[in-house]
């Protein structure tokens, strides 16, 4: 059984590897793919975002994703199922939902309540490895869902507001939601977005980000803009994305998760 | 079986992928669970408590273990088994004993010198690749300690100086153990040291950091703190740690592993 | 099967993790050993050498990697089969020749093509995840290579320009190859060229770097220096590289990958 893991942990210190620790221990045949752990510290918005666009590309499995600033407190411990079969492990703060919603949306839901599939005793700031990481590890095994604890309803679940954009007429007031290692800045546009403002390949577009001002030009692909451009395309999870040619359009454009930046096409 | 791998390599370069594809060469079945390759550079120390807090974690298996400063001169290369029986693979330098002596203390140590398992040439600056991985994996297909070279006696082998904390009347003389991602800063103190300077949940704190004070508050968790607020609270592996809810203790301290803290309870 | 994998991705974001799911789902038995995934943005030579350094420490395998500034343009995608059976899946633009010509050359070549071994629709961006991670992952079914796509001429594949050093009397003109995590500064010089200018353990060396000069000694390993000196030493990969005992060579010389410094043997 595949176990999928995503965190905010980084690889700096031993909190990843001691979960894969903690998996093996109970689960030896399990195997773990580890998504990503570079989500910004607490960065729940962003951790949500890149588990529904990964999931697709992932075995059915466990997926288990801890981005958890309320760890501690009374926020409540989950696992979904989907209808597509997938398990999900997690804190109960909207990480998980928009990955269930992409496959069909949440059958099942309990409270990870049950002590026997915990470390014990649990500790107050390390709910990955005493709580999440067993609970992933003892699913995997084929333990039934039901087992973890009391059932809860779906509607009852944390949700996130997922930034949404505004269209308007050859213009749309978009918000970073992504910022990778390359420096391109991932925004909460769309193909369908972008046809509905009539900006499309070869469309020169003025960006306006912190009350600057910049030029850009739609294109396919990187290959098609010059050294040094800036550039609006599709990137590979079907989001439209602002990049340099060459170059690191965040840095340029000094612009981070949660900013809001307008687009307008240039006639 | 299971290998365990900690080390000071970094995952920018290829030393930790060189070690892994050594290993598998040597033991196609091994399986290997990478604790962190994230301790600061040559920080024996560092090394030597992160392997100690997490091999409880971790199946028993072959524990390969590298923080080597001292590479190339005239540190030995050993094998140990403790009282448990696990396996440890890693240089003679203390990084291998706290973790040991949590499972009962060294019960058969070797010297690594036996040619026939190691990558030859040996380079004088890879040991991780061209001694220690090699005896890890041929370790994990079954071969016997005694193999890998003569015998040690456990008194010889190397310490570190873990530093010990000065405990008086309300107050205690601390040292920073590690740093980890959030900023967290943990300190050679544990609940017991707490409770014997009268320090409890609630509890307000002086710090002093560098001739700098800081007042802080006992706390459970970060929950229990307004957002700004200095904590103190017991980590995941039971050491008294400084944090900020919200924000990066280690930054506004200015704290680095080493360091010394004072705290002293406010009346 | 094994499938070694090196990229410059890095590990902040989700690429490596992708990747590895589309293995999974294509290949569960396949294993995946991280090479690294730290090679500098877009640096092929980089990624080229750590290839050519790293795969004789692999198992014969599948051997995955991207270091891709072109894609989404007109280079060819590429899978190559070596004189002793390992195969290599990545893009046309030098990364893969110096690691195979270490095996005694490409036997075989064909163009990645075959739109039933590629995930549809192929993204312009992500041609690790859509093109070469599910090639390669069907080579490790056992897929072969002539189904992938139609056969190419050896002699047109693309070709790095490997920086050669110029030898002269007693001095030596180099280029800066790779700067690891230490701040070793790597050479395009071996041992064989320090024999030509008589530069051996204990000799004193000029170094010139950016128009400053240094003094340093050739050792044999770190611990024949003194804490702050800089010497020349054969690193682990037998390249001749620059190190500050306890320090950090690049940044005293201020030296990046491509530079140029000179060493000159003193009397």
């Amino acid at each position: 059984m595949i176990i999928t893991f995503l965190t905010d942990f980084g690889l700096q210190d031993d909190f990843v590897g001691t979960c894969h620790g903690v998996i093996k221990r109970i689960s030896p045949e399990a195997e773990v793919i580890d998504i990503t752990h570079g989500i910004p510290p607490q960065r729940v918005l962003q951790g949500a975002l890149v588990l529904r666009n990964t999931l697709p590309y992932m075995p059915v499995g466990v997926h288990l994703a801890v981005v958890d600033p309320g760890v501690g407190g009374s926020r409540r411990a989950l696992v979904l199922r989907d209808r597509e079969g997938r398990l999900y492990v997690g804190p109960d703060n909207g990480l998980l939902l928009p990955a269930a919603e992409r496959f069909g949306g949440v059958v099942e839901a309990h409270e990870l309540a049950n002590p026997d599939y915990a470390l014990q005793p649990v500790s107050r700031t390390f709910h990955g490895r005493d709580l999440f990481a067993p609970a992933a590890a003892h699913l995997a095994n084929g333990l039934d869902l039901g087992e973890l604890g009391p059932p809860l309803a779906a509607e009852t679940l944390a949700r996130l507001d997922i930034p949404q954009p505004a269209i308007g007429d050859g213009q749309a007031e978009a918000a970073v939601l992504y910022i990778d290692r390359y420096g391109n800045v991932q925004l909460n546009l769309d193909r369908e977005d972008m046809e509905q403002v009539e900006i499309s390949p070869g469309t020169r577009v003025e960006l306006e980000c912190m009350g600057e001002r910049y030029y850009a030009v739609a294109a396919r692909t990187f290959a098609d803009a010059r050294a040094g451009d800036i550039l609006l395309y599709e990137d590979s999870y079907r989001n439209i994305a602002i990049a340099i040619n060459g170059g690191n359009a965040a840095q340029m454009l000094a612009a981070r998760a949660g900013d809001r930046i307008a687009l307008r096409r240039v006639l």
